[in-house]
């Protein structure tokens, strides 16, 4: 990578915070790596694996002499996050963040940044079920998308240099909208992950089926939507807070679809559920043509799938 | 294993049907194997890649002789089948299925099948997004349950002699209740399908966003929706045709515990979002905890991820 930057700032060592850190000690992009954690814990497990090379209490004091500051906290939590470090950042300075819903933060964030700094929000479409600093690894990145959002008035060499940080973990940057990644977004995740939550605790109350029972056959197809049923709850509810609009405007096309398949299914119209599940695979077979999935069968999660 | 089969029917040579065919090649559980498939083009794929010993357009052919006979064929072709075979099936035959729905498979299954053989319903958990001929392999049964939901007057060693069969390729048996079976299996598969398809559709509807950026950034959730999703059309008209009470049923308690997330939402009531989410995650962590699914990340699709 060309382009280092000198100090890159970390505020916040969950999943994303902490695989930024593992990424930039195996690709570059940093020199030094100050981080911040609001947990004492989480602190003191960055500190033990060496997720920085130095670590504050203070999120202004890591932030100060940093060309690059990042914040990695839930959505909710960045607004007050910004207002602690404003003083604290230097002129010249990006700062940018990684959370999954744009026009909120753009609102919270955005004040807090001084005149003499940029503020390129980013969110990179990347995670697993997992959270918490053990959590990261370097190659989270890897052939998955980074959407920056620029404002009016960041420099160009500013968001380029913002661009290259990304492509140097192997993301593919692409720029957008803020109010337009929120609408992608709010359908290709955050929807799919208030399905998830409401079909499992659905499930989980069920008086006649055990548990258990849900448990053990969850093999034909239900595991699929409970994997991101585990993601981090704080992180969750501040996306879907933060993007209510667009959560529920999608919700309710969702609905409407869904209203239309309980009717064929209540008809017995055999014809409408067939149309629409043959629709339904095309797409799916687009995610894979698009390197967003494997082609394996079930994900190639099953270790004793030889074929 | 055992007290092999002399000769079993598979009638079906999709996923299912090649699978225990690979599996009976692998593990044991019949000397010779007969089989039919309704499709010219599939049976000649069949041949081509050895899926049984004798092959056969007319399915009354392959059941001749045979002590086992297995109806692969999608829930909704199976009476018809039944009705094809009947007057074939030898005296002290097992008659099976691996249908999703086991009232409807009984009452059109049932009438056919005469007063000297056995129908034992049954129903292995276990399956992939793909379909077809090639789709099969041996061990699609590991680890996986099979129901079976044995009807009265079933002998308790032919009960016997089919649980065997199917543990002998790693399967772990489980007997249920037909009504009982319908209902857990519309909870923990045929509802997580028809979310799944009805996700895809209202994606694909979306005119303000690319079919491109949905696929593009699928990695956000989305793609786990949709691996179910791409699952044999025909298949799942007919589970839903033909197990439409407990899935409307659960439709309505799906919709209704959606309603509360969606007033949660619009009313910015994170409390309850955060109480929701947290009690979702801690089902699948006894999901992971029961075998029924890999704790990597990802469910370890990612070939890039090496923690």
């Amino acid at each position: 990578m060309s382009a280092a930057f000198e100090k890159v700032a970390i505020l916040g060592l969950g999943l994303i915070g902490s695989s930024i850190s593992h990424a930039i000690r195996k690709y570059g992009g940093a020199k030094t790596i100050s981080g911040h954690a609001k947990s004492v814990e989480t602190l003191r497990i960055a500190r033990e694996i060496g997720l920085a090379d130095s670590f504050h209490d203070n999120p202004a004091d890591a932030v100060k002499g940093a060309d690059l500051v990042i914040l990695c906290a839930p959505v909710g939590a960045c607004g007050a996050l910004a207002a602690a470090i404003s003083s604290a950042i230097r002129p010249g300075a990006i700062v940018t963040d990684v959370g999954s819903v744009k026009g909120a933060i753009i609102k919270d964030v955005g004040p807090h940044v001084p005149q003499h700094a940029h503020f390129i929000p980013g969110h990179p479409i990347a995670g697993t079920e997992q959270s918490g600093p053990r959590s990261g690894f370097a190659e989270l990145f890897e052939n998955r998308w980074c959407i920056l959002t620029p404002l009016s008035g960041n420099p160009v060499e500013k968001i380029a240099a913002l661009e290259e940080f990304w492509t140097g973990f192997g993301s593919k940057v692409e720029r957008m909208e803020p109010g337009h990644h929120d609408l992608v977004l709010a359908m290709t995740s955050h929807l799919p992950h208030l399905i998830a939550y409401t079909s499992v605790v659905a499930a989980a109350d069920l008086e006649e089926v055990t548990q258990s029972e849900i448990i053990k056959f969850s093999a034909g197809g239900f595991r699929d939507l409970t994997r991101i049923a585990a993601s981090d709850p704080t992180m969750w509810r501040d996306v879907f807070l933060n993007n209510r609009e667009a959560v529920l405007e999608l919700l309710g096309r969702f609905s409407e679809e869904l209203s239309v398949l309980q009717k064929a299914i209540r008809w017995g119209d055999g014809e409408t559920l067939f149309n629409l599940f043959s629709r339904a695979r095309e797409v799916r077979r687009g995610i894979i043509a698009a390197g967003q999935d494997t082609a394996a069968p079930n994900f190639g999660r099953d270790p004793t799938h030889k074929a």
